[in-house]
């Protein structure tokens, strides 16, 4: 028995998000399925990040177990042949049969665009949220700052989950210029459900001084979801990369 | 009596191009649509560039004329209200009534984006031509020097077109890297049909070391369709701008 670690890119416009579920096509059954074409057996996939609909996805990771005589880095090319065109395998390795997509990842990156002009460009409408008011990139710049650390997420969590502990460290958070799009790029060791679209929201409400640096450094404060911003648009959220022991921090 | 200018950007990807046609949905039908239903008239649009099927537009420019009370500011939001997503006008002015966007157009600039990775991203699957063996950037970027200039590109014309004159000047032509991607940007006073996807073809088997720059030379001197390379997919080609007189060159 060989366990397979695959990084996944998809678009996730056409699917209900990543994780398997009853009356919706979701990105994980659709690789199950091409597991049980191509391996004529029941694939079970665990994935490292559960996407919701809508968002994106360049670097996911999954793993499955399988007896198999297919090289391994060839079992990507295997799968993009059973697979839609939404969705593609980047690469496959085996790797230790104790290897945790979830457990073992030690950091993730998320990246969020926005696209800030007047009007929609059409090819980016299913990739990015379109703000036609000027945003103010310098005091959204100001207020990454205030993310960066170790801090009770709780503000920034959505009212459904319930996790044991909202403490998360924010190792990076950046907001870039790129042409008519502000990029905002946050890598953490772990993000509660809906995070990194709130601070997406909460970000974009700084940027068009619906709200001050003071006002969000109470926000964060005061550990209450109802204070902090709307939840930013799915399409935005593109899952960048999520980094394991063997790559530095 | 008004002449309107619009700069409009689509994703050509659902689209038979931009030209009307029997029996194919193109753009210029779907904009002529959205004017009869906003002014209750029959207009009939002007293009400056025939966008062939699957080819997207940053700033394609039409023109049409009508009498209106609306902002002529205005327009380009009453008809994106009317047209759908993957049309989005940018601009809408008035212009003298002797504007032609087609004669007096004095340079267009093309990007050509390649994807060059092992595997497709799927966000960019519409977007960009995919390349899995890696090109040669630096034969690429000595390529682009022996299509500058004024010259007979009847080399680089699709074999259907009957033009006057084959003579065309490109006033730049680069080559750059952009994280996975290689994107080509052409500007020229004007191009022939498929003339900037035959030069990118031309250039992926330089880069693909299929020919070298001395073929090439040969290649632009023999003024042979049949000697350039294949004409590369339309997915990666975008009409990014055209100049009027009333920008510098």
């Amino acid at each position: 028995m060989k366990r397979i670690k695959l990084i996944i890119a998809y678009d996730g416009t056409n699917y209900c998000g990543w994780q398997i579920q009853n009356n919706a096509i979701t990105i994980q059954e659709k690789i199950e399925e091409a597991c049980r074409k191509l391996f004529s057996q029941e694939i079970k996939l665990i994935g490292a990040s559960r996407t919701d609909t809508g968002v994106h996805a360049m670097g996911q990771v999954a793993v499955f177990d399988v007896d198999t005589t297919i090289p391994c880095d060839k079992i990507a090319y295997a799968l993009n042949a059973r697979l839609p065109e939404d969705i593609v395998i980047q690469k496959s390795e085996e790797v230790p049969l104790e290897f945790h997509p979830r457990y073992d990842a030690i950091k993730k990156t998320y990246n969020y665009l926005i696209l800030n002009q007047e009007f929609i460009l059409p090819q980016h409408r299913h990739y990015a949220t379109f703000i036609s008011k000027k945003l103010d990139l310098g005091e959204m710049k100001k207020a990454t700052k205030l993310f960066i650390g170790k801090k009770d997420f709780n503000a920034f969590c959505s009212a459904h989950s319930s996790v044991k502990s909202t403490v998360r460290t924010v190792y990076d958070l950046e907001v870039k210029k790129e042409d008519s799009f502000i990029k905002i790029v946050i890598t953490g060791n772990g993000f509660l459900y809906n995070m990194v679209r709130i601070i997406a929201g909460t970000l974009i409400d700084i940027g068009l001084h619906r709200i001050t640096i003071e006002d969000l450094n109470r926000i964060i404060e005061s550990k209450d979801r109802a204070n902090a911003s709307a939840t930013a648009p799915a399409k935005g959220l593109t899952l960048e990369k999520i980094y394991y022991g063997e790559e530095k921090i």
